[in-house]
């Protein structure tokens, strides 16, 4: 069995057959990196840091190979797949930074204490380990930040772990040439090229291979919240259940003030509109929910814009035909207008297409409420007076955003809306995440299975578990816990 | 429907009827948590530690009729109950010391920065913020330190959520004794009582009511693997999937060199015994797992100082009935030698049970390698050049123990138990569990759910997740992430 890579601009295929992997390969690839995760593991930080700047630097080097191939297989432009190249990459180096100042470990020491209440203390010694082979599940709309080697495959080698990464069938070639470069850079230093591999298939069965071999310690997954809930009942359901780490996109509601549109119609009509139609709408942070007072002005504004604009195509077929089909449905819901932009008819082009309608006719028509991939965006026409509850109804959500004007009351919407998502945004939009320290991309369901990041360093974290040394003596402590700390990572004393 | 709490000591009932709480009693509560859940997120952090120290001083205030209620309920020993009554404040005096100090909050503030890679970064900052509603679930052998108010509600309410916590059957009038002086100390903290509530029962539909109730953002569990795998299913199937931090004890395996016995064999054979007797041999860290060389002198010990010892009846009639069915089981698988102590013929006393055999029959029957809560602990002999193979074989661990001396090969060995557990030991016993920043408890499954900590400061973390604010006015930030710093919380500015 084999599939072929298509392109989105024409349909067409592109590179050579790939093959499907099997159950037992799968499994195989999975025992093999559960047999070397401890030679990522005995890394010192120093050692363990250069690893993750050579991968970057060995993905780097495919730079015009990767252009060529993620470009065909994602319609996205070049300019774009540059820029996500240079986010891989520096997000090792984000990575590598950390790791090299052994703060990850988060080493910390309890000397013995005969006096300490409510009991006498024993030398206690604590650091965060490894947890052996993680699974990572590649995003189709972000070909290498999210795929195969992208923040959660960082994240998790940055963890000292192995990784098994399902490459995503609508950018396969892509995945392999990262995945090469990886093992090159594994192997350049000294480390089995088995502790990172990528596994090929258009199968959905793979999705379950992955997700209960028993050697897999956790998942880590960027996609549909669907899917995401499959894995979270298969987590749970293992003989040993292990932590899925989804991250599964959201609504992003923004809520426009009155004053917000006073100041500023065009350029906030026009921002949005060109945050909702980046990336042909298949950002997981897409404005896809927007709250305004009824002003016919600003309205006409953003439907003569979006009237003048079109996208690339979408990124799969699968995506494109799901797009149309609810749009189509939308579109005929009785008090919805649509606003259309320009029809793309090559290959898995479609309408950017905007809906207006009300509050009240959202809630009875769900569809409208429910994440739709693609150039789509609902504005719901209201009293801003109704935020505040219509806030409090809001499922979780990757980021919340409020444009609006110094002296505006927006305080008890701001705090509510923290309360729904992982960011809030005061006057920006959602799309754009920044890899650095106080970045936090998650929110609560449906946006992420756990209240944990998955961009900037902090996603490492998830990949890593604290152990106790009891009364060890010096000399079998692991590095990071002896009084010598051989390896000079910050040790908290207490 | 009322229920009445037994006696251990002789099967008595001790204090008046309790009701069966209902569902929509249990539903109303949770509401009304969360309805009052943002007064604990406005605490300031020394108003926020203030409370807790008031709750431990509540708690300790009514020292004196929790050792009457508890050791009826429990058939604990005084000196138990005092020591457990400690612990319980002395857990809510660390975490008051953590929130004070501003720690938790883990405040990181990346100023604008036009010229950051891979793009312009906005202004973000992070902190961590309370969920909403934790439903606690009290463990049966700890009737404070784990139960209404134990380490997993005190973390709760140290990140600030609001708890609805389970009261064990076994213990309910210690229960409720505890849950009125946390509500005295609520109120006079100006906080609604309504925050933490118990519910009463034993009815097990009660922990689907809490365990599904849309308002609860987490769980925390303490008990059997049994209720445990209830719970992540559960948490894994609702609407909106929610984490559950179960811990759920485990065999505790202690391996014991030749050179340990030849250099300590009394102190060992008995000390061993004693950790294996502690609580009547109810602790989650009970060692319940002995690998040791073939020493007859040394198991002839353990014998003679099990044979004079006795331990005080169990917690509840069904742990009673649960332990004296496998002790008649595994006595009669052949090959088996069985040690046993002195009868205790009240109330739901037991006899202390050992059991003597190789690693093959107790691999042939996998009874010998499961938990058995009460006074038992499986010995195997064996030639210890197999420890390192057992080790990796062996499920996941709360704690591993390794007795030797200086000059053992053991380097492997302790390498396999560190990825097998949480806390790893060296001449000691797994019994006790420091109040510690350097504390672990919690291990890979079934020992634990989640890779984190139930016990000790970082417990905390497991209820609070991290929200980031870009580009928001100072005027309406949270006060830990504004520059004039009100709070004086430690900032990490980038």
């Amino acid at each position: 069995m084999t599939f072929t890579a298509v392109k989105p601009i024409d349909g067409s295929a592109f590179g050579d057959a790939i093959s499907e992997d099997s159950e037992a390969h799968v499994s195989a690839l999975i025992d093999k990196a559960a047999a070397v995760a401890h030679q990522l593991r005995a890394l010192s930080p120093s050692n363990h840091g250069k690893l993750l700047r050579d991968i970057a630097a060995a993905i780097e080097a495919e730079r015009d190979s990767l252009i060529v191939s993620a470009c065909a297989e994602t319609a996205l432009p070049e300019a774009r797949i540059g820029g996500e190249i240079t986010r891989t990459t520096v997000q090792f180096i984000r990575f590598a930074e950390l790791i090299e100042s052994g703060n990850h470990l988060k080493v910390v020491i309890d000397k013995a204490d005969p006096n300490y209440s409510p009991a006498p203390r024993p030398d206690l010694r604590k650091l965060n380990q490894p947890l052996g082979v993680v699974a990572i599940f590649a995003a189709s709309n972000f070909p290498l930040a999210f795929s195969v080697a992208g923040g959660d495959a960082a994240s998790a080698l940055a963890g000292g772990n192995a990784v098994v990464a399902k490459a995503h069938p609508s950018h396969p070639n892509t995945c392999a040439i990262v995945a090469k470069a990886v093992k090159k850079a594994l192997a350049e230093n000294g480390i089995s090229t088995d502790a990172f591999s990528i596994v090929q298939g258009t199968n959905p069965q793979i999705t379950h291979w992955l997700a209960t071999h028993p050697a897999v310690q956790a998942i880590g997954f960027t996609g549909s919240e669907q899917v995401g809930r499959i894995l979270v009942k298969l987590g749970a359901e293992r003989s040993n259940p292990i932590p899925v780490f989804a991250e599964m996109g959201s609504l992003n509601p923004l809520f426009i003030t009155e004053g917000a549109i006073k100041d500023r119609s065009e350029t906030l009509a026009k921002g949005l509109v060109d945050s909702a139609l980046l990336g042909s709408g298949q950002f997981c942070t897409k404005p896809g929910l927007v709250f305004l007072p009824g002003n016919s002005e600003f309205v006409a504004t953003m439907k003569s814009y979006l009237a003048t604009l079109s996208v690339a195509p979408l990124l799969s077929k699968s995506i494109a035909e799901r797009y149309s089909k609810a749009i189509a449905e939308l579109s005929t819901i009785s008090g919805v207008e649509v606003l259309a932009g320009n029809s793309n008819d090559s290959g898995f082009g479609v309408t950017p297409t905007f809906f207006i309608t009300t509050w009240e006719i959202a809630q009875a028509n769900p569809h409208l409420l429910e994440e739709h991939f693609g150039p789509t965006t609902v504005l719901i026409t209201t009293e801003p007076s109704r935020y505040r509850d219509i806030a409090l109804a809001l499922p979780g959500q990757l980021t919340t955003t409020i444009q609006g004007v110094d002296g505006d009351e927006v305080d008890s919407l701001l705090e509510i809306l923290a309360e729904k998502s992982g960011r809030v945004i005061w006057n920006g939009f959602p799309t754009g995440v920044a890899v650095t320290a106080a970045m936090n991309h998650g929110g609560p369901w449906p946006s992420s299975s756990t209240h944990t990041t998955s961009v900037g360093i902090d996603a490492v974290y998830r990949f890593m578990r604290p152990v106790s040394y009891q009364g060890i003596p010096q000399s079998l402590l692991p590095k990071p816990l002896q009084d010598a700390n051989p390896w000079k990572v910050p040790q908290q004393i207490n």
